[in-house]
């Protein structure tokens, strides 16, 4: 499927595209050794049941910023693919290792959110089309009964509460088999799915409420050495460097000198990279909150000035993310520009990878034009235009060259997968 | 993607389609109590590494006519859905159950049919594609080094020897840890792969010289019973009913008697058949070698005396299959007419339908311009135009009639898996 355009990928619109070439013929040029080294990492560590990855591009790197396992969006795939995340949602119910017929999806409970229901309802759509039986099944304590929700798209969300009977949870009389979870559980595992019989994924434990982005990033370190030592590389290349502080109270000023510290040591660091690589852009961090998502508690900063002189509604932004909670531990990023841009406006564009079990279903950019970045600069879950990859990433042609559009959305699954490893060794580590 | 006509999905040139469109309808409202149904049965009997069915579908009826474990014709399949394939090689290569990086290709040895290299080539490409390192491993004895036969498509096949290196098979310094099997050992297995101990995909004992048609579809009649019993339909309509015997010679006029009243018989019941559904079509019966494939040994008779009659010529036609093999055994099957149709001169169509492990990844028509009906299309040289199916088949909408192409697709998927099951049960009845 082409999109309407003549251009249906961003362009780059930096010269320094020479390091990410390279890269992305390494990977081509080591494709099955790259796969085989996965198939041997997936028999250690199973992937997560779903998870999306937003990567960044800046032309002299490739590497992931966020990891989400509990990913919503599926709206933003290109439906031309939809088979592939049908086969591979039935290889992940395979790999549960027991019958499963019924599904329960718990999601979010921001039913105002409109692209967050179409993305249910297309979620919803490939399990059924995938031969389950599904109900959405909410933990809004408002919702008192089933509630159709019309969607843009034409098709609905049909919200009902999710119950609890005995060790069981269920919609109506519809008694699941499994229960995934498309919620993060910012706010800690609620009582209704605690300790139930069935089966319930991604692990209550793997909720925003206990993970923690430095953990995870910590783990993608590992397998980022990893990977690089197989292809011979920096780790530099895919791996965005980190501190993390503990004790950060926003609002009281407290962890402030962790938090400059770090902030002053991340930006030498890169600095010194960019001199390596001979990378000609201002080196810059992001302070993000380390528990949590929805791009709340975030800024950037060039330099360690910038944290210091957090005026009071900077530091309300950061003392609190998804659900009024609290920012006490935050993670400190290596910034990685986004040299993608998409359109005539040159609006900057990020892409975002899905991965089923361990495939790789598709992806999409997110298109942040200059109208909507400005008008929701403080907003939650900023406004974005979805931009569907055109081609799925599991189709690489060596033939072409390394930044042809399948490639390079290979290079992009790879990538992800790296990310997904992470959070593989990651949930082992809390099983 | 879709072909460059209107009208992508061949025609029905019958009336006859009210118990189809009833099939496909129950097909669709009961589509999650099939899959499970499936599910169920794949956890008992895997399925194959992969096989295509040909199915006939004359508008009273879908069924499967032949059902090959070593299917030729990749090439034919719509390309958009590569990713399809290729996620599911990488689900067959996991269920081997043991790690494998470096996979051989045994070819039938035909080397100098295009269509067949154009098969190998686009097979090879998939599995590199799906990240493992792939080699083509010829039995051809004059084959004595590596030979590049560049392709009409611009594509090439790549054949060397394969040669025996202890218990191993290998090419060149090119050591497998999967051998696949692409060619049917019409003439039996070869010493060359005996006793390897590399793992060999399908097993040697499903190769022609060792299995029978009519043992399949004794196979496939308990499978279409269950089904039946599931959706609540007379088995007849996916089922074509048959006869079989086990001493034939034609040339000679020996085991006459058996066919004459087999033919008779089965003639008989299909009468009956289409009295009891009101079809107005002329009964006929395909009498083929119960071993082998190529459509070589095969004819249609719509009476007795068909069979009484035979020339020499058709006697020797009958009298031996591919690569030379003496027919003694025949299966009397029950012929159904194919009765869509493609194109301004009407050319008979029939759907072909591809599966890799449990999965069904697509397939295609074959289009013939000058056969009937009631002829077999499969003819030895014969001619016919590949006509991709430009849906896959496993994203049925019941929001659409059961004759959208995504729905008669899906049904074709149904009947080509119920044939798939049919092969696992009789693949673990000679494991």
């Amino acid at each position: 499927m082409s999109t309407s355009t003549d251009s249906p990928v961003p362009h780059f619109t930096t010269a320094l595209t020479g390091p990410l070439l390279l890269l992305e013929r390494q990977i081509l040029d080591r494709q099955s050794a790259i796969e085989s080294w996965f198939r041997s990492q997936w028999r250690r560590s199973p992937a997560p049941f779903y998870a999306s990855v937003d990567l960044r591009n800046s032309g002299y790197k490739v590497a992931p910023v966020d990891t989400n396992l509990f990913p919503a969006g599926f709206n933003n795939l290109n439906p031309a693919f939809d088979a592939l995340s049908i086969q591979a949602l039935q290889q992940a119910v395979e790999h549960l290792g027991a019958p499963v017929d019924r599904i329960v999806i718990v999601p979010e409970s921001h039913t105002r959110n409109l692209f967050y229901l179409e993305n249910l309802a297309v979620l919803q759509r490939l399990l059924e089309r995938a031969g389950f039986a599904v109900r959405l099944g909410s933990l809004l304590p408002e919702l008192k009964e089933e509630t159709v929700i019309p969607l843009p798209s034409g098709a609905s969300a049909r919200l009902a509460p999710l119950v609890r009977n005995g060790r069981r949870v269920m919609v109506g009389d519809f008694d699941p088999d499994f229960v995934l979870l498309n919620n993060d559980l910012s706010s800690g595992t609620p009582a209704l799915i605690e300790d139930i019989e069935q089966m319930l994924r991604p692990a209550p434990k793997l909720g925003w409420a206990n993970r923690l982005k430095s953990v995870h990033f910590s783990f993608y370190q590992g397998v980022a050495r990893e990977f690089a030592a197989l292809l011979g590389i920096d780790p530099w290349f895919i791996d965005p460097m980190f501190r993390n502080c503990g004790a950060i109270d926003f609002m009281k000023r407290e962890g402030q000198s962790c938090l400059e510290r770090n902030v002053e040591e991340l930006l030498e660091a890169i600095t010194h990279k960019y001199a390596e690589y001979s990378v000609q852009c201002r080196p810059f961090v992001m302070v993000k909150a380390d528990a949590g998502t929805y791009g709340m508690g975030v800024m950037s900063a060039h330099s360690v000035a910038e944290v210091v002189e957090l005026n009071r509604k900077q530091r309300t932004k950061m003392s609190t993310t998804k659900e009024g909670q609290k920012v006490s531990k935050v993670i400190i990023q290596e910034g990685v520009y986004t040299h993608e841009t998409w359109g005539e406006g040159n609006a900057v564009a990020e892409p975002v990878v899905y991965m089923i079990d361990h495939n790789v279903v598709g992806g999409f950019y997110r298109v942040h034009t200059e109208r909507s970045s400005s008008e929701n600069l403080n907003a939650p879950g900023m406004r974005f235009e979805p931009l569907a990859f055109e081609e799925c990433c599991i189709t690489p042609d060596p033939a072409q060259g390394p930044d042809a559009h399948l490639n390079r959305f290979y290079t992009y699954g790879v990538i992800g997968r790296l990310a997904l490893l992470a959070a593989a060794r990651e949930s082992q580590s809390v099983a």
